[in-house]
């Protein structure tokens, strides 16, 4: 029975990975820690068992107090201000809640000499602005950090290379592009799309209108579903003190996921764009290459970009 | 009248920053403010006045205070945690007074929309383990951070690019190499060296033994009249943006350092190594190259290695 210590609990990847280990009858303990109260069923599980608390990463000695309690085989390290905007508004709190609460996490395993294996999970953002020659970007891209956020992260990257090498901790590193899935927030792009759209379709509006930011970009969306997967075998089978990009290897259009999702809902939708949700410096196009993580693990990235729309409009359907 | 305020303020380096102001006439306002108490006087001064006072600067609030009132035209950010020994035994009090202290820094001066010039120390620990091939080091070298010290240092930097490019902030970097002069505590090498022997020869022992670690190491030594002249240089010329290596753009070997010490003092002396100071994982040899801040900023390494040694020299007797 392998114990799996998942932080950033709430956030919707955990959940994913609950259901991953439950539907690969991975026999597991899970503590979920979180700065937030967790909203999904925790019972119900027939493989795993899940413990949940509330815990502020930023609290050393409760950190510490998890941790030699537990004693978990694995880390997974999902917790993060993941937000590029907010991080502009707030560096000191992205920072702290980024790179000191990860530094924190290292601590507490290095005190209790644990064998714990931890994801340490970074952002395709670490790469900066990227030109299109550059595209689909390898590991071995240089990081031109150009957010706060994206400094912490690959503050959060450098930080695990010296504790595996100063200290032998045992740590596999992402760079996690886009993903996307059921229980994500509406605060991001295609969850927003699909809820519009879904709520468009309920309330029989033909040609309605939504709100959308610079749909001419392009980026790299994976099924949440995948990253979850990934994610174990990063766990259980990536290599001490390497990075793996997280991704499909894939360009989608903003414009296309609309489309897609306009036919499948077979709805008409015109759209108006918020110049608050375009952001000038973006990247007008993000691609990631996963054949290092293909290559070496094996990975397969299963779902294709209709199966994870229609799941995720499926979600929607039922929520609204 | 300009207004400096200088951080790190009871370390040597501030001390001779205060002798440059005064030597060249610099009408100043100084404040020093640091973690610890100052040890030197503060008064005697013709071109500049100073006031000290106790400050930590992961008090954000005290932080914002000192900076609203004293509304700096330049801060020289000497602070930090710079051990490496000590940043591998607590690398989050490392990290926190490195990196979270300089985020508390722009933070204010962001906060209240100051014009303040800011030149962010940092460190040749940024390049990490480097071949003779790559010597001597210049800008354009990648940073590979081996210790939490250098990710902390490294850190620093990146957030000082996202400041200058995102918040149009006003701050110059630097990669400082080592460097030695009076008033430097005896932790350092070449001043440990020099304290030991001007004892023997105040002791009148002839062949007395010293401890050291390799001496077979090469360490770009800079003096540190010639830093201060560099920060100020910085300060006040430097481009908005950019990092400089500030070092002599010379190697000397430690048993080279001891050597020239021991002639000076013209005392004989045997060496005992203490495998405790020897690092496994230290470069053997590290220069820079200072061909851009001379290149670009007349910057001028005025004293000899030799003048330096004698200055120590000078300093220690008067001292013991």
């Amino acid at each position: 029975m392998k114990k799996f210590l998942i932080t950033g609990f709430s956030g919707f990847v955990s959940r994913h990975f609950c259901e991953y280990l439950e539907q690969n009858n991975i026999h597991s303990l899970v503590k979920g820690i979180d700065v937030h109260s967790c909203n999904f069923k925790l019972d119900g599980y027939k493989s795993i068992n899940i413990d949940f608390e509330i815990v502020d990463l930023l609290d050393k000695g409760k950190v510490e107090s998890i941790i030699s309690e537990f004693q978990p085989d694995y880390i997974l390290h999902l917790a993060s201000y993941s937000s590029v905007a907010f991080s502009w508004k707030d560096p000191i709190k992205c920072f702290q809640n980024n790179t000191n609460i990860f530094l924190n996490l290292l601590e507490a395993v290095r005190k209790f000499n644990l064998y714990t294996r931890i994801l340490s999970i970074g952002s395709s953002e670490e790469y900066g602005n990227v030109e299109k020659r550059d595209l689909p970007l390898t590991e071995n891209h240089p990081l031109k950090p150009i957010s706060p956020y994206a400094v912490a992260r690959v503050s959060q990257e450098l930080l695990s290379q010296v504790y595996v090498k100063g200290f032998d901790l045992d740590i596999v590193m992402t760079r996690s592009f886009n993903h996307i899935g059921a229980y994500q927030k509406e605060i991001f792009v295609v969850s927003s799309f699909i809820k519009q759209l879904v709520e468009l379709k309920k309330n029989n509006i033909k040609n309605g209108v939504i709100i959308t930011g610079d749909l001419n970009i392009v980026r790299d969306f994976t099924d949440v579903r995948d990253v979850v997967s990934a994610y174990y075998l990063l766990l259980t089978k990536g290599k001490k003190g390497e990075v793996y990009n997280v991704c499909s290897g894939k360009g989608f259009l903003l414009k296309e996921i609309l489309n897609i999702i306009s036919d499948i809902l077979k709805i008409e939708v015109k759209t108006k764009t918020d110049t608050n949700l375009v952001r000038p410096s973006d990247n007008k196009m993000i691609i990631g290459s996963n054949n290092k993580i293909k290559n070496d693990l094996n990975w397969i990235n299963e779902y294709t970009i209709d199966q994870s729309l229609s799941y995720m409009i499926n979600y929607w359907e039922t929520l609204l």
